[in-house]
């Protein structure tokens, strides 16, 4: 967390961006789409292992999508979702311990 | 974000701590507090700034308090909180992008 006090306006940002990962199974999802190989995965890809029906895991997902957190490219079939580094980064940096 | 998914154990112990700063006010809170002189600060010193009671300050500093992400020591009349450098840590090293 930097020297300087937030501004009401970035802390709006970035409050938006936390809640959008303040759920576990979207923390969940987005580590693995983060971990996943090539750095993508598909809808087909992230059932296994939860005990949530697709529509479920498809709302999570736009959840991420619209806090910019992961984004969405349909090839055929399936929407291949990859992490979005700069956004996580962002909200990592907000509360990454003051440098003393 | 590490190259291992979260475990399910993992995810929800850190959407509890990113639940405390989903909210632009503790957000703010935690901010002033981590760049306050000393690196820490009384309610005394949190209010002004704010649109806020001091009972509705107090809230948000207790849900922060409860998240391990602040500590609060009485002297006196007053609180003095600081932050928690490792908690805040833990909930930006999830967030960090995986290095490539």
């Amino acid at each position: 967390m930097s020297q300087t006090p937030l501004s009401a306006e970035q802390a709006e940002a970035l409050a938006r961006g936390f809640k959008a990962v303040a759920d576990p199974v979207r923390l969940r999802l987005l580590s693995l789409i983060a971990s996943h190989a090539e750095g993508e995965a598909c809808v087909c890809d992230l059932t296994e292992g939860f005990e949530l029906t697709g529509p479920t895991i498809s709302h999570h997902l736009k959840v991420l999508r619209e806090a910019g957190l992961i984004t969405g490219e349909r090839r055929g079939t399936w929407i291949y979702y990859r992490a979005v580094p700069a956004a996580m980064a962002q909200l990592s940096a907000a509360l990454a311990p003051a440098e003393s």
